[in-house]
């Protein structure tokens, strides 16, 4: 099988000097052929120890477990376990992010402060928090406190779910009781109501794994939040990406993972003309090269215009370039792979959060209270491994895109504004109504060994913008669309179609682009999802209908995480449209599955569109938009 | 195989008139036969959608994942993910009770009221509460605050994990960084760090387990303090176990789960004299008959002496005998079968809470704010149904046994005191010293399919006590003896050896018994396992030893569920050697199987000993617990 359509990671994969002993995440992906069909169907249970128990999916075997759990359980409490445990992830990123600011409130994080006062006051404007005749610190103190309030049991509404949707969709969670009252406590109720001898009923498990999605929801937005308020929100900036952007002269810098406030700071320190001299006091002429991996990459790219190296697939590629001096990593989407795969180069990985350690590689814990001296030191150990870099092993693919990044929902409003100073939705959705943007399109989630990285994406991607539908992009889908050159003027100019060609130009131009903005507007990394959605009500506000009306969808074409598999969720939650592209373990019920795919539909308007073959799942897509078009007369 | 050594539970599998469709938990067992030997050893992984991914056990296959996990660190993920279900099932227990209480001092739940006040002061006082000059209502409502608090960002060590261990275990806890600062905040860190491409080192990933586990005693120790508020501290009383408790003139209604909010309530309204008039009025010359199954049934037990008809592994058995006219479930251990087996009779399956639905059951919303009303109806379903019952289809075996449950850390201290009011845990401590109480056995935990129902806890409660050793009980352990004769006078003439039979004669004597206390003491149900602690910590420190030095042992040898894998874990975490008469899902990993058996042992002074055999197990403990003694100089 193709491993990647990106031309970087081929090359590297095709002539990399790291020797047959070295296998990838594809090698061990063929190796694990066949995978288990009870698995892959989600009808296996091991959550209690008379297990594992397993469905027969012909009829012929078994078809309850040893307590009597149907396969119809079985799957819905797989289902809920998995939001849980991405739930689980953003509810760490977000509450690390609450617990840094409070310290720095508190004067005992001298690394970190309020870089965007703007958005603080909205944010806690939108919270209830008294704005006027305050300071920052009066407000930030009480929105952190707001902040750190939902991850316990609050007794009411979370603040950042009741406060970010439309009147109605809150409603509709409401009367579904799905209103989570604790990010935490949602989680743990899941794991409750999926251990043995609780949650029998498979409609039930599902409705507490869409409250789960929804406490999803509110930690990533809340992390978002705070991450724009601490590192100011994302502004369009010009960068590159892939595998090119590694220098043969410099010592490369890898920065991997998910969390701003380990990398925000070293793309600081890594600028410090100090750090520069002594990278080249080592040998390196071109001083230190900072590049991102996965959602770091999107992270420090929005808001320093760091290059992106590659995606999450592909980290091991990035080690086998031979380049790379040091690969530092927080958390969520490491694979334990890469310190094996350094083993064959000099590479250094090191680990720096307590929750996140890996066999073989070194761990230097990072001091939130320390963090500029914690971010020297790091990057000494890429510059002192650097000295050990064998040039034979080097093979830095001499190819990457230019990509325009950093379109967060008051980037996008801010460019709007240039069209139409006092009503800067309305081109938005004059043109929407108009046809010129026949809908909107959000793809998110990861890239997968099971898919050729990046195929869905682009096959899907050129489809849309052919028919002219706007995009936005977060996370891995991000990266596939800055490396594939999807983040440019010219990439206007070549996929989208008419309509949303001259939307974009108009816009672009009034925005002083010099040119259109680009068909596909990079808002972030995976945890900033909700960025989307900010976009996605503001419009439904405006109009006066909810979101699950707009002609707006999301893709997920080549989704991997737990964390993926709860904001596709809260995506159907939201009202969307959702489409996988990669089948997730829930055919071994058709109850669930039906539920997922239809019968939640009637219920939130959002829904599951599982469709492997990309060409299809673009066609499926379309005809969403264009019965919510025809839903609202359009 | 042989399912049960239970006569009763034998009797009614081989007479029961349900028909021969009627399946139970040991067919099904048999059906799942040969279960997944990946799963056994725990080397399966479904955490992300590139998998399932499976480690060849034989080394001839894939020795990584596809993201580079190895067996050690899938086993390790298990085992973490394992004991946060259970603690959150206990999270999930305990914050009901809080919330109840908390409503309660707002006026309303009228139907609760504190109960317990003297236990209401020594809990709020453990707390660091205010209690001088102050009302019930007062300190009531700073504990609840206190107890909520738990649940979310605490920010510093749990008030119940932090007062109610040894200084010097609390020291140990905090050394290894497992000390956690939030309940359901620690559920969440597990689920984080053990979703794809966060935590990769095995040895972090247990520790992560062992602070999680330590949030799960916390959650138990608070849930079972809240419980004796409210509902009164267990004191000794005498009932019946088994089957045989079932009335073929009564209405017949079996209380099956775990949290007495629901079946405390309903055991109250039982007596009512209209109840039992309703009763009479339907034909049922007999009127009520209330029995527990599972923990439900050890918490009704104990504290209204109502009798205990089976265990878990047992619950379609209870009703196989045809007389049971409604089953009342609330969460935790029901087998949905419950709700087929019932199909082959008259019974009425009544599930009660929103999180834990069931297909086939009817569903009647308990309402803590009314919750006399609510537990009336319930009754009612089950007066109603009893005019369905077919007496050609009763099969009540008529056998069971008297049993002495009730045994709280108080009503021991009290028990003590009779023997010495200066001094109570003297005459335990001196019994202990000289030899005549050779150690002490907690035994808690399950009945499992995968051993004769039973069979394990009798084999190894005759040897232990033959040597002397004082035992302790809880949940489905509780169960076993009760219903095997275990918890009287007679037992301990019988069974007891002659140094420890002295001891419980004097004990007993003293106290007013009129022969010895038994020797097996029912401290309750499964979330009750900190009452076992507590006499631990009491004996510690007055000795002025941690509990990782006395011979004091754990045993669950026939666990199931992911509730008994975090108690196991906190109590090995709490300094006891822990036995497992089931093989655990670790074998898989060396290094994991290495570190739970033995490592941990250095680090926390608990450790895991499995063995299957009982006999085995017994010599196991009975080595521990004399190596103890020798470190004690005893």
């Amino acid at each position: 099988m193709k491993c990647s359509i990106d031309p970087a990671v081929t090359e590297v994969l095709n002539n990399h000097k790291g020797g047959n002993k070295l296998k990838t995440a594809w090698d061990r992906y063929e190796a694990q052929q066949p995978q288990c069909g009870f698995g892959e169907l989600g009808v296996c249970c091991r959550h209690c120890m008379q297990g594992p128990c397993r469905i027969d999916p012909f009829g012929e075997g078994p078809d309850r477990g040893i307590c009597g759990a149907t396969a119809d359980t079985i799957v819905a409490r797989g289902v809920a376990r998995a939001v849980a445990g991405g739930t689980a992830s953003h509810s760490g990123h977000a509450l690390h992010i609450a617990h840094v600011l409070k310290k720095m409130l508190a004067g005992k994080t001298p690394d970190y402060a309020i870089k965007d006062e703007v958005k603080l006051k909205a944010v806690a404007g939108r919270c209830g928090i008294a704005i006027e005749g305050r300071s920052s610190k009066e407000i930030a103190q009480d929105l952190v406190e707001k902040a750190l309030s939902e991850f316990g049991d609050k007794g009411e509404a979370l603040t950042w779910a009741a406060t970010t949707v439309t009147k109605a969709r809150l409603e509709t969670f409401s009367k579904l009781g799905i209103v989570p009252t604790s990010i935490d406590g949602t989680i743990a109720e899941v794991m409750h109501r999926t251990t043995y001898g609780v949650d029998a009923d498979p409609v039930n498990i599902l409705l507490g794994a869409l409250k789960c999605a929804v406490a999803d929801y509110t930690a990533c937005h809340l992390a978002t939040d705070l991450s724009d308020i601490l590192f100011g929100t994302p502004q369009p900036v010009v960068s590159k990406a892939n595998l090119g952007v590694l220098k043969e002269d410099a010592v490369n810098i890898a920065l991997h993972g998910h969390n701003p406030l380990l990398s925000d700071i070293i793309a600081q320190v890594a600028s410090e003309p100090e750090m520069i001299a002594e990278a080249q006091a080592a040998g390196a002429a071109g001083g230190l090269n900072v590049v991102g991996i996965c959602c770091t990459g999107n992270e420090i790219m929005m808001r320093h215009g760091i290059p992106l190296a590659t995606s999450s697939i592909s980290q091991e590629v990035a080690i086998m370039t031979g380049a790379i001096d040091a690969m530092v990593v927080d958390y969520q989407c490491i694979m334990p792979a890469i310190a094996t795969a350094a083993e064959c180069f000099h590479t250094k990985v090191i680990t720096t959060m307590p929750i996140a350690k890996m066999p073989g590689a070194e761990h230097i814990a990072f001091s939130d209270e320390n963090a500029v001296e914690c971010a020297r030191a790091i990057l000494r150990q890429g510059i002192e491994r650097f000295k050990s870099r064998n040039p034979d092993k080097v093979c830095i693919p001499q190819k990457s895109s230019t990509a325009i990044a950093g379109f967060s929902a008051e980037a996008i409003v801010a460019a709007l504004a240039k069209v139409n100073a006092d009503d800067p939705l309305k081109p938005l959705i004059d043109n929407i109504v108009a046809g010129n943007i026949r809908g909107i399109c959000l793809f998110a989630g990861c890239n997968t060994v099971k898919v050729p990285q990046d195929h869905n994406y682009i096959e899907m991607v050129k489809k849309l913008l052919a028919e002219n539908v706007l995009i936005l992009a977060t996370g891995c889908a991000s990266s596939a669309y800055a490396r594939h050159g999807f983040m440019t003027s010219e990439a206007t100019i070549r996929y989208a179609g008419k309509g949303l060609a001259a939307v974009l130009t108009v816009i672009g131009e009034a925005a002083g682009l010099g040119g259109p903005l680009p068909p596909v507007l990079h808002m972030g990394s995976c945890v900033d999802n909700p960025r989307a959605v900010d976009v996605a009500v503001a419009i439904a506000n405006k109009l006066g209908v909810d979101v699950s009306q707009l002609p707006v969808v999301a893709s997920a074409p080549e989704a991997v995480t737990e964390k993926a598999v709860a904001i596709g969720t809260w995506a159907v939650a939201g009202g969307l449209p959702t489409h996988l592209g990669v089948v997730p373990p829930v055919l071994g019920s058709k109850l669930v599955t039906e539920v997922l795919t239809s019968t939640v539909k009637d219920l939130l308007g959002g829904y599951f569109i599982v469709e492997p073959d990309p060409a299809k799942a673009a066609v499926a897509l379309l005809t969403v938009i264009d019965e919510r078009r025809a839903g609202l007369g359009l």
